[in-house]
Order: structure tokens, then C-alpha cells, then sequence
């Protein structure tokens, strides 16, 4: 199957808004093995609109609209892809008293009649309701080929193609697809493509593939089955190979990411941690509490972005400082066990570094040294990161949940190649 | 002129990178007064670039490609472009002596013979040097058709959009477009709207248009004349009357984010910073600090995710959070005071409260209070920013660097509708 992801939305191509729908939607996509080979998006205008319907019906089996669903007058995508398609528009009881309990409970918002149309789809489609927001999407066929409509917002979009559209892509299938994420930390794509390139260009079903994510590698295996089950069967003894080649920079299979993992297994070891933070900010303690039920484990931190902060949150001697820099192996373990006594936790981390653009006339842009305490140890890497400053402080906050997963995995923390 | 982008790269359709690019380029092409109708992504694959291409030069005026710059057997942008406009490519000497300096060095990067196809550019070009990579980009018309070819980096992209395409982009226009930005936070846009409705309607140049963003309204006004000077003169009094309506809700015009204007005024004026987060996590310190420059301004802050770390880092009473409750109007106040005092600051931020999705069985989520200290008084906002964790975080960390720049620019801290 071919697919071709359609949004529409005058905010798009005024640069307000990324299009962060397509790359969700094209993410799970490749994970059903379906191809995505085009993204189109159109602002709130029913010609150039019509325009891209025709050109993507000619190109692509799948089409998938993203936005438009509204019940405001610039919300034109069911009106004009049910005509291009020779449908009418028919209203769904069932949505439309779904529609004004909805308001009727959420006062703060005024009901109007516009909010009606949000009610009235393509006849004779399956209807995907909307339990993030009020606008349904749907979906159906026509002369061999399939629309699929999804609300803009990505509250709404990616829960509903989740929840309603996989399923209907799933049925429409023969063979079952199934896929692992593995993954990597530790290891940059073209390293792990060269580790591994006989099994991915020799393997069919299921296939092997590499991407890399900004500081990260992940390989999907995927399989297609009759059955689940025999598709899952198939992508095992895959993934046990890839962990045999890679070891363990492999820091997990189907794990969101690397602070993720680390909360599950602290919440279940009863752990706690703490972040003294001086290049990255406080962005360890954001990624780390971006997390839903962070609070379980996070218990707090400092951010330390001068020296005299570092002796007195963290209690660091000052001489330390004067006589190593702010920049060194020593501060990155000093803070590590001073935050962690500060805030009365099990472990800490630690970063310090340059991110750039100015230097400190000592250490190029990019040095950093991310810190691990326990109540036994600390341990330090010393990074040579680049340029760039926000990617610097991205990195540096990864190494130190690489650290904390290698830590609660009982791994080498400090493996050969940051010492 | 009516323009389409267009993005090459199997990444942008396996959903591995979100198409920045596209956002970053359309917003400041709209600030030119060109109207981009058309975001378009196709992968590595010649057929389809080309059939983008074909479909392209039919509906724009002005073709921009991101991506596929690069020297790998993949990076097929400019190859394509140029059979499709019928041009050869020839090699440009200074670009070649560019690529092989450069590569002499940045000696842990390997040049290979590769490289030199970056050099390669379609004959008769305006050539893009690119100061902060490597892949040059260039510019060319045929047919009425112009064409730009960006790198797909973000970070190249964006800067030699700026440096090289917009100068190329306004020697085109018979007139010279102008914008200011108004940037607005307190009002919602439609409110905005409202008020402005009569005289957006009534205006052809200058323009006048409303944008929202993510707790802010951005105002466009925008107008073309002969001259800069005549245009900038034409947007003065929009922007003037503008500011009249919306009053202190405006925090400025042409400047980046409240905390960007925050750190510029701080520095003048010798002030220093620092941040006492608990729901926040660390965001406030993280934005701040992912400004440049941020550190002759912020000293540092703690993150407080639980109780005794605000007693122990901020020499919160216990007592009061047990009697108030952490998210409290006082303990809001105590943490802004206590860690301005900790860190040795001038101003403390603060900020506590129920991110979600889990709430305290007392407040409902989204319930904040964000709180400011100098060594004179404090001042507090309660605030209702409903659900979502990730949009209630950022909205916390918004209202506080709101509250920054009103302490700065003199003006009410808590208007009503806070307190």
C-alpha cells in the first residue's frame, strides 16, 4: 500500500505550526509496513485543495487527511473530499448527540449550530469517533482507494489513528504485520548499518532497517503473518540477533526512550534520583518530569549556572573549582554527589560542559562531563560533543540517562570509549 | 509570487525528522509578502522528485527544495532539479578549494572523493556558500520559474535562507516588503480579533494579520513600497495604533520570546536570575538558559519536585506547605523568595502546581501558581491553564517569564484577571 498524508491547514504554510502530525502518522505507518511516499500539505482553500486530491488519487492507494474537521467556515476538508470522491455529506445521529452533551457539560465553550456540521459525514463511511476533542474522523473506499480523515490537533490526531485507524488498516490487509523497535544508545547508524549489513540486505521477511534519532540509533524488525502470533514469531530470533551483534549499547526493545526505561525500573525498585545541572539548564529535570508519574522517583535537583551556586546548593568547595575549572572530571563528581546528599536521594546525576557558541579559552565548545553518584560510588564521562548549542545540551542530558540505564542494568556506566 | 516548498529525504517520510524546515522558511517568507500554497515531501527517489518537480513548476512561481544537498549517493536534489530545468552541472572551482580546506581541517571527518559532488552546481547560478556546513545551495530562474536549493540541516538551512535567499528573494520584487512583529501574551487571539477586526478588514497596505502561537498572539503588519525606508515608515503607525488597542498585553515588536527580551533587559540593567521549579520540572531554566548569553544573567535555580527538597534547597518552613498545601498561592511566594536567597539572585521565579494527567484530589489539574521575589516584596499569579502536562508545563514557564518582563518593563505584575 502506497499513502500519500494530506494536511490541510493555512497555519502550516504560514510556518505557525510544524507538521508534526505527518511524521507521527508516517512513524506508526512504517511500522504497518505501509510505504509513505508523499506529504502534501494545503492551506484552508477548496480549489488547491480539489488540486491535491486529484493528484494524490492518482498516485497513492491510501490518502490520509490531516485537519479541517472543525466547525468553523475555513474547515472545508470533508465538504471537498466527498465531493472529489462523489459522496454526500449525511449526519450521524449518534455524533451529534454526542455533540451537544459534550457542550452541554463543557459550558466554558458556547455551543453554536456551526458545531452541528462537525456531525455530518461522507455517507456509507466507518466513522472513527473522537474521544480527545469534538470532530470525528472517518474513513472509506472508493474505486480502490482508501481516505482516511483525522482531526488536525495532534491531541486528537495520533490517539485516533491509534485507536480507530490502525485497526481498519490492520482489516484491510491479508497478512498481519507486526514490528520491534530495538533500541540503541552509544553507537551512530552508520557504525550499526556496517555491523549489520549482510542480515539487512539478505533478509525479505521480516526486514531490518536502521534510524538514526538524533544521538540515537533504532532498528525496526518487522514481519508479515497470517497471524500475529506467527509474525511476532518471526521477529525474535531477529532482534536476539541484533542484540548478540550490538550488545549492550542495545538499551532496550519497544521502550519510548532512554528516561522512560529508567523511571519504570526506579519506580520498581523503589529508587529515587536526582540532576545538578550546569550546561543543560535544567533539562534533565524537564525530560525527566515530562514523564507522567516522574514525581514517583524525581524528587529534585539544582541548576548551577555559576560557581558560587555550585558551593552553595551543593555544598562543592570552592578551591575545587578555583583549582580544576568548573569544566572538569572532578566538578561533574562533585555535583553528582553533592546533589544527591542535597536532596536526599539514592542516585544523582551530574552535566558540566561547554554548549557553545563561546568557549571558556581552555576547552573547545562541546566538552562536557556528565556525573553518576550512588552511595557507594560516582562515576564521570568525559565527552567531546561538537558544536551547537542546543544540540550539545540534548546530548549531554542523554548521556546522563545513559548512564542512569546502564547503572540500573548493571552494566560498566563508564564503558571504554568515554573514559 | 506564489511559492512551494518542496523537501527531499526518506527520514522526513519514515516520520524520523519532523519538517522544520518547511515551518521555518514559510513564516519568513510570509514576512517577504510571498505566499507559500504548497508544502510538498517526496523521498530519495528520482522518478518521484522529478514527478514533484513536473506538478511544482505548473501551479509556483518559486520552487524551494530542503534537502539532498549532501555527498552521498542518496543526495539527488541537484541532479534532478537540473534535467528537469535542462541544465548541466558544472564544477565551481571555489566552492571545490572551500570543500577540501575544510575538510583539511575538521581532520576526524574523512573526505572522500564523494565530497567533491557538493561542488558540483546547475551552470549559470546564483551559488549559496554555506558557512555552517558544507553542501553550498544555490538559485536560479528559467522559464519564469525560480528556483532555490536549500541544505536539509536545520542548521544550514535556516541561516542561508536568510543570508543568501532573502537578499536574492527582494532583488526580484519591484517593491520592498516591510514587517514588523507584534508580539502579544495575555490575550487569546480571537480577543485579539475582536478588537482589531475593523481595522484588519479595512487595510490593503500596510497589512494587518493575527497568528496564534502555542499562549501567544503574533501580529503581522506588513507593506510594500518602492523603498525600505518608505515601507518601515507605512508600518510605523499600524504599529502604533496596535499598541494602543492591546495596550501592555503587547511585550514588544520584532523580538524573539519573553524571555529572550527578558535576558536582553536583565543584562543591561546588571540584574541576575534565578528559578525555583516544581511542576516545571526544570523548563524555566531550560529556556532560559537555551538563550545565548544566558549566563551573565541566570545563576541558577532548584528544581523542587517534592516537599523536603523545598525544605532542604529553599528553606521552605515544612509546616506551611503541610498547612497551605504545595500548590499554594504561599508556597508559590516562599520558593521565589527562598531561592533568590539561596542562589544570591536579584529576582526569583517560581512555580508550582498540577501538571497532570494525575491530580492531588484537591485542586483540579491544571490549577498553577507562578510567583516572583526581589528583595523588596513578592508578587504571585493563580492561574487555570487546563489539561494536557506537556501544554500546562510550558504555559507555567510562559506566565512566568511574563511576569518577569511586566516586573522589568515597569508594569502591573498581577493584573486582575490573575489575582
Amino acid at each position: 500500500m502506497n499513502c500519500e498524508i494530506l494536511s490541510v491547514g493555512t497555519e502550516l504554510l504560514l510556518g505557525n505550526t510544524v507538521n508534526t502530525d505527518a511524521a507521527e502518522l508516517s512513524d506508526r505507518l512504517a511500522g504497518l509496513g505501509i510505504n509513505v511516499f508523499w506529504h502534501t500539505v494545503v492551506g484552508d482553500n477548496p480549489k488547491r485543495l480539489a488540486e491535491a486530491v486529484a493528484i494524490a488519487r492518482k498516485r497513492a492507494d491510501l490518502i490520509i487527511t490531516t485537519g479541517g474537521l472543525g466547525p468553523t467556515y475555513d474547515d472545508l476538508t470533508k465538504n471537498v473530499l466527498a465531493e472529489c470522491f462523489g459522496r454526500k455529506l449525511e449526519l450521524h445521529p449518534e455524533e451529534a448527540e454526542f455533540l451537544k452533551a459534550w457542550f452541554a457539560k463543557n459550558a466554558s465553550t458556547k455551543y453554536t449550530d456551526n458545531n452541528l456540521q462537525q456531525a455530518y459525514l461522507p455517507e456509507n463511511c466507518t466513522v472513527f469517533h473522537n474521544d480527545w476533542g469534538t470532530a470525528p474522523g472517518c474513513a472509506f473506499e472508493e474505486q480502490g482507494v482508501h481516505v482516511i480523515m483525522l482531526p488536525g490537533p495532534p491531541r486528537e490526531c495520533v490517539p485516533m489513528f491509534e485507536v480507530c485507524a490502525v485497526p481498519y488498516l490492520k482489516g484491510l490487509a491479508a497478512d498481519v504485520i507486526f514490528s520491534h523497535q530495538i533500541k540503541v544508545f552509544g553507537i551512530g547508524e552508520s557504525a550499526a548499518e556496517s555491523m549489520l549489513r549482510s542480515e539487512m540486505e539478505r533478509m525479505q521477511n521480516p526486514t531490518l532497517a536502521t534510524y538514526a534519532k538524533f544521538g540515537e540509533v533504532m532498528l525496526r524488525v518487522t514481519a508479515k503473518a497470517p497471524t500475529e502470533w506467527a509474525a511476532e514469531a518471526m521477529c525474535r530470533p531477529v532482534t536476539e540477533h541484533v542484540r548478540d551483534i550490538l550488545g549492550d549499547k542495545v538499551y532496550g526493545v519497544d521502550v519510548p526512550s532512554l528516561e522512560a526505561l529508567a523511571l519504570d525500573i526506579m519506580r520498581e525498585k523503589g529508587l529515587t534520583l536526582s540532576a545538578a545541572e550546569s550546561l543543560t539548564g535544567g533539562l534533565i529535570g524537564e525530560r525527566f518530569t515530562a514523564l507522567p508519574g516522574a514525581s514517583a522517583v524525581f524528587k529534585g535537583g539544582a541548576v548551577t549556572y555559576c560557581d558560587e551556586v555550585k558551593a552553595a546548593l551543593l555544598g562543592i568547595d570552592p578551591a575545587l573549582i578555583a583549582d580544576k575549572g568548573a569544566v572538569s572530571f572532578e566538578v561533574a563528581a562533585a555535583m553528582a554527589r553533592g546533589v544527591r546528599k542535597a536532596v536526599g536521594a539514592d542516585v544523582g546525576l551530574s552535566a558540566t560542559g561547554l554548549a557553545g557558541p563561546d568557549g571558556d579559552g581552555v576547552h573547545p565548545v562541546g566538552t562536557v562531563f556528565v556525573g553518576l553518584a550512588d552511595k557507594d560510588a560516582v562515576y564521570v564521562r568525559q565527552l567531546h560533543l561538537g558544536s551547537g548549542r542546543a544540540r550539545v545540551r540534548q546530548l549531554a542530558a542523554s548521556h546522563a540517562f545513559d548512564m542512569l540505564r546502564r547503572y540500573l542494568q548493571g552494566l560498566d556506566i563508564v564503558p571504554e570509549q568515554y573514559s
